[in-house]
């Protein structure tokens, strides 16, 4: 069950407190795993991954039926500072594209058999430009995070969340600056595509939200400062999770920028988190690495949504499959070598 | 349709003389793969994967709605040599493994959706021992290739081949080291997982092998000499399926050097197929290199039986999901920037 979030230090004790995995279902699965019809190893990674999702999911024997794909979409204030080649009409557009079932993540999430939900925060009402003050007040930052903590469905059995704001690899790479450290220069990249004088002037906007807001304050102070509103329901989402023990697959630089700010307010609170798919854009290796997430794919995108996480949710699935689908050596009579 | 194989020639023939994409379909796909309502760009290798596909099968807005996963299994006289950790019986037990839905890659191509087929080529009358003499007489070389050959469903959109066959990581590193060359040590591996005195007898047996019969003779040559009977089907089913126009997504070291015989034979001869895995077996990924393909995935899977090409289905087809469901800007109302 999750908690009532009445203010963010609400939020800050749910996520302290949430339970571990279950190490007798990890025991369990470790001890399935060995027995299959197949050489010690022989499946990788997916081997890994199916005790991880076991572990996670208190059963020795689990099955993935019911993944959710959660989009959220948030406006910024810092688009004034010219920092994205789109306007921010567009991230209206596209959250009209989500609901007609038109975008990349619709046809992703089909294709993983997962439901997907969007939505859309006070688009009408973008962050504070962060060179100018914090992007958003105490408030918003909880109804935001609320926003993503209610929107996860507690019968789901893995997520997804991905996101759509103009300007927000902006206030990702400011995130990523202000918890890690480095240049600005280090976290800023193109995002959907701006030109040198586009990079070099995005730079600078990160290094003045970096210099104004990033000197002190945890994880929802950054947050706060730094972020955006799907941002932070994209951190909601993430935390409630951990909670309500769902396996979450990150997506690109945004969400991990997202999860983050978690994993600064406690050391586990990604433990229940896999790295989707290693984006193109040109700081989300950089940041995996900070949060020791060995990305299952790198195919080159860097579109967000949650397409890369969605991308990665049949892997997970086979890796499951496979786990607990396959016989062991005694049920199929082979010998073990 | 595919031609008849009355004899070896009439298998070199009708590879050298298969279509080769439609150039007008490609077009189209890339004419169209401009117009989604993302970044240009932004859905990185899904991109080019979706567009290849088009090419091969004719149409700038394809499906993949038939895929079909064939497992050919044979025994290798080259174990006498000692090469594996299991024994031949390995084989048989395996494929009514197979039979009864309860290996990996059952779960696999179950979680891909896709069709599979097994087939076990005389597994009582193993190849004779490579380093005495010929694996196979032409005849069965024949036998072998018609076997892959008339194994590939006409009406499948998509085809992976797998096989087991205890040994066989001795004869395809045997293949590799006489196509490509260098020393026997390069192209050997662990296979299932031998110790390193079995390496060193693997890199010997090798060796061996290549010196006997790797100095002359073309691609078919050092299959019938230096192969397998299930090897030997793969390569006739891929080939198959490049007449056809079926695309196909390679497995992992066997695989790839059945498909490097039919590379040798005419250089447009794999420009139907992906790499859907890179290995852990060690020499796998030189291999791909040699080919020139770039593996969709690696996540250290080393099983065979078609698990890495089974596990890259779902990622073709959600590029290709995401090329013919997704809106363009104009039927989305979206602004392009």
């Amino acid at each position: 069950m999750l908690p009532e979030l009445t203010d963010l230090n609400s939020f800050r004790t749910a996520l302290i407190h949430a339970p571990g995995p279950d190490l007798s279902a990890a025991h369990g699965a470790q001890d399935r795993n060995g027995q299959l019809t197949k050489p010690p190893g022989a499946l990788g990674r997916l081997e890994d991954l199916a005790i991880w999702y076991a572990s996670w999911r208190g059963d020795a024997r689990p099955r993935i039926s019911a993944p959710q794909v959660i989009v959220f979409a948030g406006n910024h204030g810092v688009t004034a500072q010219g920092v994205s080649a789109f306007p921010s009409e567009v991230t209206m557009q596209m959250v009209l594209n989500f609901e007609h079932g038109g975008a990349a993540i619709n046809q992703l999430a089909k294709a993983a058999g997962a439901k997907m939900d969007v939505h859309a925060l006070e688009l009408d009402r973008p962050t504070a430009d962060f060179t100018q003050g914090p992007a958003l007040s105490e408030e918003e930052l909880l109804e935001a995070l609320r926003t993503g903590w209610q929107a996860v469905d507690p019968q789901s059995d893995l997520l997804v969340v991905g996101e759509m704001g103009i300007g927000n690899t902006t206030p990702a790479a400011a995130i990523a600056c202000a918890l890690f450290g480095g240049d600005a220069a280090d976290w800023t990249g193109r995002g959907t595509g701006v030109d040198d004088a586009g990079l070099a002037n995005k730079t600078r906007v990160v290094a003045a939200g970096v210099a104004l807001h990033g000197q002190e304050g945890d994880g929802l102070h950054i947050l706060r400062c730094l972020g955006g509103r799907e941002i932070a329901a994209m951190a909601g989402a993430i935390a409630a999770a951990r909670i309500l023990r769902i396996p979450v697959i990150l997506d690109g630089f945004i969400c991990t920028a997202a999860a983050a700010c978690l994993s600064q307010l406690s050391k586990g609170a990604l433990d229940h988190t896999v790295a989707g798919h290693q984006s193109a854009e040109g700081a989300h290796a950089a940041l995996l690495g900070k949060l020791g997430k060995d990305p299952l794919l790198s195919l080159g995108l860097r579109l967000g949504e949650g397409s890369g996480g969605a991308l990665a949710i049949n892997i997970l699935k086979s890796a499951v499959a496979c786990h607990s689908g396959m016989a062991t050596f005694a049920e199929a009579g082979v010998a073990e070598g």
